[in-house]
């Protein structure tokens, strides 16, 4: 663009010189949030760039693998070279899954021809051994029919659950947690009865040809049997073809190590607090992804939201007065031992954390802000909605997520809070090869980044 | 999907039976509102479908072209299918602008290689004639620089306008807004000055290969010289030559026919309102589209989404009270015979026009509906905004379109409505040929699609 904005420098001398040294009132955070927005839209290429590269240089970042640690250098690099106050890791132990790369199945019937289907083992499962699985299909559609059936139904068979997301549900989040169950406690439950293996059509509102996975877990004295996703149109074909009466039995090998735990990192990012080093603010993303997925989405783009938060911060000149944090959690995916150890490490430490914002539920335009009780809580925030308003946020009760979670176990009365992005398309994508940064729109990534750093600011200025 | 929601078809039957015969309390809405939203996601691939087709089988249906009356048949039909009470077309004389199809000119530099680009006539743009074009280029950011340039400045060049969509402005259509002058005018202030044809820069937000076209004009006594668009990318390069000092030519020969204007017309379906048959509400969009464009968003969308709503009032069993009307109206592009066809006639029929709601801003999430005064106006819908929260839709003030605007000549207390989808990649695939199916998002659209007809029924019930 030919184009360059000098909006923003102006506001940023403007506002150093105003704001520099006295509390400020309210309806002077109106140009903070003008500059902020406009410099995240002057960025848009230099943000999706930064995803792009983590995605193409590091995908299938699982937590324990060589990507992952790949992917831990090269954001800790990228904050490096931000001129940041500081910029380090933090360890992290996690465990490290493998599968081995290509997972095939072949579906055999009376009927039809012999057919081989890209399958995916879920992550946590057990491999089949070295000679394989052979069984005939037996299709539910969820937790619930399985519960009906007794255990001579199922024993030596390989349970299908066919469970769709249900489309009519308006919050996308809630029909794939509506579906997930299976995904999660479908081998334990298949296993309890004698099946032998069990695939599970991929929770996915798409209809694709790619499995996508999640980790599942087995309940303890329940036999471990192998749990792969199968694509929906995969999972569509084989329920015709179990409808129409044909018997379709499937064999697969796979072969997946669960290695000794390891040594990995959280990466860092601060620009210290202008008043309160001692209390923090965090921002952040989980830096792991599926080791079937470039992760652009989930949450290669959360995490560049909160590297770009603060590159906002520096390049409006706004010094916050609190400690702000960009955290690339690690492990997400798997135990959640990156937000585990950060909280952990943070109650050791003895440090102060007033708020913490978590960017993981993709990176579309963004349609709200999720805040929870606590110190600087709704109540507070929702006061300054008019503030958000011009750029099509909600501020709506409830925040947190899964890495930020745990500071609230240590810190009782911090404010946890969320990016909540128009969800149509997420899931599309979810735990999948499709998850490419080409499907990240910079412009709908970089309202995200400024509305994070909007509340950041308000809520740096309001616990002042 | 496996899961067939019965919900509908449960509150359907309630309805008919409830709201058959009595006016009803506002907080009775709400049903309708679920049975709409729940039938829409269910049907999410149909919809898609059919506009999938529509791209697919009749893309580049500028109005005049064989495509477009393709396009009128293929709705009617549709329409037709569908078990309304009519479907019929009405006549619009159009105008009948073509191009030849393959269009590229050459770059000629004394520092570079020659270089092939691909380049797009604007609407309504002269042709070059058999000899073609040459001449040296000329860059300006946009028209308030040209009209710094005195006549020999200007004389015997190719002005080269090169005025970016300003990517900080958070409503992209205000973007456009400030950019397109120099497309529509910039033919007239340069050939006034001698030049010999004009070069602009596509007006979108994307940096991508596609020139974007759109419709120009020339003002009258003014010299008629060629205008084409190039690429954002094309563009860049060639004003990084320019910047660099090297002296840039180019040569290009168009072939533009303005032919005689011909017979075309609006598609129509209507269900007959149940109360007030001569009453009307009309819901549209419009159905041609530029010359390089399959137009799924502009407006191969709209008119789909027109379409559903009649499909949603028969599937869900609710019968208007007001006379209900999809309407594919031809010719936006150019010239708006269509609109302004619609509104002659309907004033020339003695009709009464109580609302009218246009889609035609893409078919993304949407996130507002606009609404104009009127009799059943902004202030009146407001009130039920609680109906649109859960489903993330605000009612804004200020609607219409411009084909649906005529109709507040004849009718003036007549309400005119707009959906206001994110407007954030719209740009993106505006009158190119990146505007295809595939960047639709089935559930973003029929998300709108049930908001739309969420609209219309509550207009229909508040006229009552």
């Amino acid at each position: 663009m030919s184009r360059k904005p000098v909006l923003p420098l102006i506001l940023s001398c403007w506002m150093v010189i105003s704001f520099g040294c006295h509390r400020s009132k309210p309806a002077e955070f109106t140009p903070f949030f003008a500059a902020f927005y406009n410099r995240a839209l002057t960025d848009q290429d230099v943000a999706w760039q930064q995803l792009s590269d983590l995605c193409r240089r590091y995908p299938r970042r699982l937590c324990g693998s060589e990507a992952a640690q790949g992917a831990v250098q090269y954001t800790l690099e990228l904050m490096r070279r931000m001129d940041l106050d500081r910029a380090y890791l933090q360890e992290v132990m996690v465990k490290h899954w493998q599968r081995q790369p290509v997972e095939q199945a072949l579906l055999q019937g009376a009927r039809s021809q012999d057919r081989t289907i890209p399958i995916c083992s879920l992550g946590g499962s057990v491999g089949t051994g070295p000679e394989g699985i052979r069984g005939e299909i037996l299709e539910v559609e969820g937790l619930a029919e399985l519960e009906q059936l007794s255990p001579p139904q199922v024993a030596g068979r390989v349970v299908f659950f066919n469970q769709a997301m249900n489309p009519t549900r308006l919050n996308t989040f809630r029909a794939y947690g509506e579906a997930v169950p299976q995904r999660i406690d479908g081998a334990s439950a298949a296993g309890r009865r004698g099946a032998v293996a069990v695939l599970v059509r991929s929770v996915t509102n798409a209809l694709d040809d790619f499995p996508h996975t999640g980790v599942m877990h087995y309940q303890s004295g329940v036999p471990r049997i192998p749990a792969v996703a199968i694509s929906t149109l995969e999972a569509e074909r084989l329920s015709r073809r179990l409808s129409s009466g044909e018997e379709v039995s499937i064999r697969f090998t796979t072969r997946c190590i669960q290695h000794p735990e390891k040594i990995s990192h959280n990466v860092i990012g601060e620009i210290t607090g202008s008043r309160y080093p001692d209390q923090i603010i965090t921002v952040g993303g989980h830096l792991d992804c599926w080791d079937n997925s470039p992760g652009a989405h989930d949450d290669g783009g959360g995490c560049i939201q909160a590297i770009q938060v603060l590159s906002l911060f520096k390049a409006c000149g706004i010094r916050p007065r609190h400690t702000l944090r960009a955290v690339m959690f690690m492990d997400e995916e798997v135990a959640q031992r990156g937000g585990l150890a950060y909280a952990r490490e943070a109650l050791g430490n003895g440090e102060r954390h007033v708020a913490a914002l978590e960017s993981d539920r993709g990176v579309f335009t963004p349609r709200a802000l999720g805040v929870s009780d606590g110190k600087i809580g709704f109540n507070r925030v929702k006061k300054y909605q008019h503030l958000f308003t011009p750029y099509h946020i909600a501020i709506i009760p409830g925040g947190g997520g899964v890495d930020i979670g745990p500071l609230k176990n240590g810190f009782p009365k911090i404010t946890l809070m969320s990016l909540i992005p128009d969800d149509a398309r997420y899931f599309d994508f979810h735990h999948s090869a499709a998850d490419t940064p080409d499907q990240v729109h910079p412009r709908e990534m970089q309202l995200g980044t400024a509305a994070m750093a909007c509340l950041v600011y308000l809520v740096d200025r309001l616990a002042d």
